[in-house]
């Protein structure tokens, strides 16, 4: 089949990375509207959706759910790691900092913490990666260090 | 003001919970159109958007982002857990034990397993969550330990 992907395509294999590695994203500013669609799906509190009652919370005004900064750095990551076949997830330590406001800019820094390759399963390993999310004046919003599965190159290509 | 809310309103104050306390939420279908249109936004990678080729992915067919079942989560926790004044995690450990499929019908059941007050403000505390995920076949698709702020009751309600 070909047709042009919506999505990145990887080519960096387990045995291109090394400890220390880094992975610059692009910025993305994060809409009111979004916000509060966002939300409105899949997080509807007060302090995401009306910005006057969001005045009284612990936010003292509307921010975004931490789940929409969370989703919107899974973008910027899946756009500036390369990693071949793409990064399938197995979880990991998330923290939200901060809170992501509306007008907001992010951006993702990604880190190579750990390679370990598989014992049983010679084709592949698990990296963990620490990705901090930053706003526009350079403090950290989300933290998150995910394990991802990561190939080795095939013999044959 | 007086207006309809769209969010569920909470009553439940530090004071109110103990260890081992469960909720439970309703159920909730992950529709393939709803998955994709997450996927295209938030994580547009193969497996997630084509069928086809999520067919030679780890997955082995099309899968939801793990960041779209962790947001239909959210708002399952948001309905069945009603602390006063809302959700508000620091954040937490996840994982993803099982891919969710479009057509899964999701549920979340939470269960308090810290309660830690705080010792420098007196009218708030910590408490941390089991949440766990679970498919329609019983299998756990994501287990979430978020911290949550939970307020003391005012003295003057």
């Amino acid at each position: 089949m070909t047709f042009e992907r919506p999505w990145p395509k990887g080519h960096l294999h387990l045995e291109d990375l090394s400890i220390g590695q880094r992975f610059e994203s692009r910025e993305q500013r994060m809409e009111l509207d979004e916000v509060k669609e966002f939300a409105g799906r899949y997080d509807p509190q007060f302090f995401h959706l009306d910005e006057e009652e969001a005045a009284g919370s612990l936010f003292g005004r509307l921010a975004a759910s931490g789940w929409h900064t969370a989703a919107n750095s899974m973008r910027l990551m899946v756009e500036s790691v390369p990693f071949a076949r793409g990064l399938i997830g197995a979880g990991g330590e998330i923290s939200w900092p901060k809170a992501t406001f509306p007008g907001d800019t992010l951006r993702v820094l990604s880190e190579v913490v750990e390679i370990a390759p598989s014992r049983s399963r010679p084709d592949r390993g698990m990296v963990t990666l620490k990705c901090q999310t930053l706003n526009q004046h350079g403090e950290i919003v989300q933290v998150f260090n995910p394990r991802i599965v990561v190939w080795r190159r095939p013999a044959t290509e």
